[in-house]
């Protein structure tokens, strides 16, 4: 264990009993992380005139090259980031870590940052896994991370339109905090929930957990304020407007390449006051995929589903305590967040259909071992990482129609990959986000590690990625573009798509400074 | 009456009884349409050698300067459109008309084009209000005007996926016929049904009647086929992806001013079996504006929910034939469509809501002459015309919270700028599509005409423009931007935002010659 970064200091990091005997124990240390003292810092680069300025403008105590920030702002958490930084590779650590106090704050770094040519990074909760963090510094005079955390209020809640406008430092939980002591719920719980903040959500297109029932973050945008530095450009006149292209739809997911997302309004919904979370068995995936697409087709949909294939369901990933207790078929998790009326009726319609198309009810016990354990997974991969255990996870998105061939094409990618460098994988995969013309897949994928472990795994991701690219599904469904996926988003969208991007980065950002390296 | 363009030629184009006793008699013909054979046109410009290379390409028989399809393609069917060619103003009738039949063919018009600085006008339906079909000439070497209407063609249906993908020249009609045979319905039925094609609707972000129960055309959309100057764009992966910004809402509302749609995947859904639309009554608009809202936040949504102000329902617009049948209060009109189960249950459920919020049923009579009648409206405004009276609508859009004061102020503005020109007006408006966080506004002004009624029009439509801005509204909903809106478009989005469009026209169309003086 070296970082702390990673949502709630509080959760244990440590591998539960039945986890560890099934992978096996500590291998002696081979893989152990080294200290955070003795990871290699460069000196940072940045001209001076540039932390001047930037001194003045935020304050100097908003403004540092202290090692443990620039530390901890290194790059994200895909486990490719984490080895590199376990290994003592912290060669992308920015030079300068800043916090800015207002929207305004912003633009003034990006302006100076324009004039200097220093790449410049924003940052939330640090919980990319696509490199999304980690910029270009060729032909750069150095690289500042602006971390938003000081811009973390709720500005204001409209409660008969049922929207709230939010700055993008907020963390998850704390957005979620303020909304409910005003009898609201922003609805937004990805993994990555304990870590990650609002200003990312946007940036990424971010999906919950509970998309079913309150949408994906880009569908919740009202509004939009980014700093560029060209100045404030700010998105969203209406609800549902016909005034020309979306423009919020090109804000969001272009993660920091066009500038800085200070503030987003959102729709809200009222805190639930009942829940229930069940399991519902199926004998194979196809079944429950049949299901879960006629509830996503014909309603009523749950406030979450999702679908765990046969190997996850027998590894029991939802519940890390019962890991090894496999009670076949495939599990699906159906919860109901909302009044009791509400919960009670969808319960009674969406349980109809599912038994219908062959589910069984395993109760509540299942949805509630989920639900409690939901956010645990990336605690888990450091512990497995010092076990000599590779961990990483992949999702893409597609239509009905093809979801069992392209969960059989990236499976087979990916063990074919890894299988081939002596370490044969278990790759897992559910169903975690349904819509009526299609859902994602994604897959968890375990293995020893070999004595390379990052090249051992961008090995299988590339297997992985051409296989998504063959059956036509998008590289990613809400883990965004970053540096990772950058080659293979280029081959998705084409050259004219590349072009028009670029050239609205041209009129945001005609320095280049904003997250070079990233999407485009 | 004049042109048989708009919708169906068997649709009677004359006054009922009721409303012709409203307006009063035709006052003699002194605002009658001058012939068609009387409309002078000037000789086609086009250079001879693009008409040889259309000619070449597309063959012939579907390249024509013929005078009668010259008129037919001239401008859109807003009321000063209307007004205009009435007038005998065909000024900006294009030079030539061409009828591709495949998409690799609109890409070599406009490469032709492109290469000739002819203009390029996409057109399906024509039903444009907002001056979307008048492009800027000075500068070019001529205007073409590309009719889709070979590009009709219904070219697969995924039924597991429920996606349909179709040609953009298909009549929203013909597209709906094609479905249904497969047991399927797009459930898009603008006002312009009768008239427009999938390829305006998908360029001009349309919204249908039933949204509430089927999503705005730009909801509906998977994947796109854009032609342009510079070859073709593809947009759109999967369902719902997180890889970088959502170009397809670039391309929707575009407005043809990056090239042509040619083709567009959609969301479908099984052909409803069962429906019932009724009427409700509220004592008034705020009252009725509480219950929609109520369902639009919490559900469960009708297929069609719309409310009409006190004005707009003593008039009885809903059907024509009971005009001047005052029932008091505001009529709202509900509308079921699906299965048998499915509208019992919605049915049930809203009602309830309605009748705790102080609604009271009016029963079918309301909701089926609405529904039967809910097309007819365009057919009128030629014989309103005729009689003298002047008949245009506009719509925006905003948040609940900003509702009553938007719908007043531009009541106001309207009425006070028709008032004084000494035509005091009727303005009705109704609610006519809901969201979670706001609601559409749609008006309808009613008054004599003066000597100029297009500059009369333009007067209250600048009033209500300013009045739209000044409360941070739309500046529309489901009409978009033409050359009618584009001054309120450019302050409403600001000047990166247009830095931004032109950019990415500049990818497209290196020459600018995609609907030039549209939109941006």
């Amino acid at each position: 264990m070296q970082r702390p970064r990673w949502g709630n200091p509080g959760t244990p990091g440590h591998l539960p009993a039945a986890a560890a005997a099934l992978v096996g124990t500590d291998d002696g240390g081979a893989h152990r992380a080294i200290a955070a003292d003795d990871i290699e810092l460069a000196r940072p680069q940045v001209p001076a005139a540039v932390r001047a300025s930037l001194s003045e403008v935020l304050g100097a105590a908003h403004v540092t090259d202290d090692r443990s920030a620039r530390i901890a702002h290194t790059r994200g958490y895909s486990t490719p980031d984490i080895l590199a930084l376990r290994a003592g590779d912290a060669t992308d650590a920015p030079d300068l870590v800043v916090q800015p106090g207002s929207h305004d704050e912003v633009v003034r770094i990006l302006e100076i940052c324009a004039e200097q040519r220093v790449a410049v990074v924003p940052f939330t909760g640090g919980t990319s896994v696509v490199g999304g963090l980690t910029p270009d510094r060729a032909g750069f005079t150095g690289a500042v991370t602006v971390d938003l955390r000081r811009l973390d209020e709720l500005v204001s809640v409209d409660e008969i339109s049922r929207t709230a406008t939010l700055q993008a430092g907020l963390r998850g939980v704390r957005a979620e905090e303020l909304l409910r002591a005003k009898g609201f719920t922003l609805g937004h719980f990805p993994q990555s929930y304990e870590g990650a903040g609002i200003g990312g959500y946007a940036a990424t297109r971010s999906a919950g957990q509970s998309s079913a029932g309150y949408g994906r973050f880009d569908d919740m945008v009202e509004h939009l304020v980014l700093a560029t530095p060209r100045g404030t450009f700010e998105v969203g006149t209406a609800p549902a407007s016909a005034a020309g292209p979306d423009l919020r739809q090109l804000i969001l997911g272009s993660e920091g390449v066009f500038g800085i997302i200070t503030e987003v309004t959102v729709r809200i919904h009222p805190a639930p006051s009942h829940r229930v979370f069940e399991g519902w068995h199926f004998t194979d995936f196809a079944a429950g995929a049949t299901a879960l697409r006629t509830l996503a087709q014909d309603g009523p949909l749950p406030t979450v589903v999702r679908l765990s294939d046969d190997v996850e369901t027998s590894i029991n990933l939802s519940d890390p305590g019962a890991i090894g207790v496999d009670p076949g078929g495939c599990l699906a998790v159906v919860g109901y967040e909302g009044t009791a009326e509400d919960v009670e009726s969808r319960r009674t319609r969406v349980s109809a259909v599912l038994e219908r198309l062959g589910g069984t009810c395993a109760g509540s016990g299942p949805g509630e071992a989920w639900r409690t354990g939901r956010f645990r997974g990336p605690y888990l991969r450091d512990p497995l990482l010092d076990a000599g255990v590779l961990v990483e996870t992949l999702e893409t998105v597609t239509y009905w129609s093809h979801i069992a061939e392209l969960k059989a094409s990236v499976t087979d990618a990916v063990t074919e990959a890894l299988t081939a460098q002596g370490t044969p994988p278990l790759v897992m995969c559910h169903i975690s986000h349904v819509y009526p013309t299609g859902a994602s897949l994604y897959f968890t994928v375990v293995c020893p590690e070999t004595d390379d472990p990052i090249a051992q795994w961008w090995t299988a991701k590339s297997a992985a990625n051409a296989a998504i690219r063959t059956a036509g599904a998008a590289i990613t469904h809400h883990h965004a573009v970053g540096r990772d996926h950058r080659a293979t988003y280029h081959q998705e969208i084409g050259d004219l798509a590349l072009d028009a991007l670029r050239a609205v980065k041209q009129v945001f950002d005609p320095a280049g400074i904003c997250n070079p390296g990233v999407l485009v």
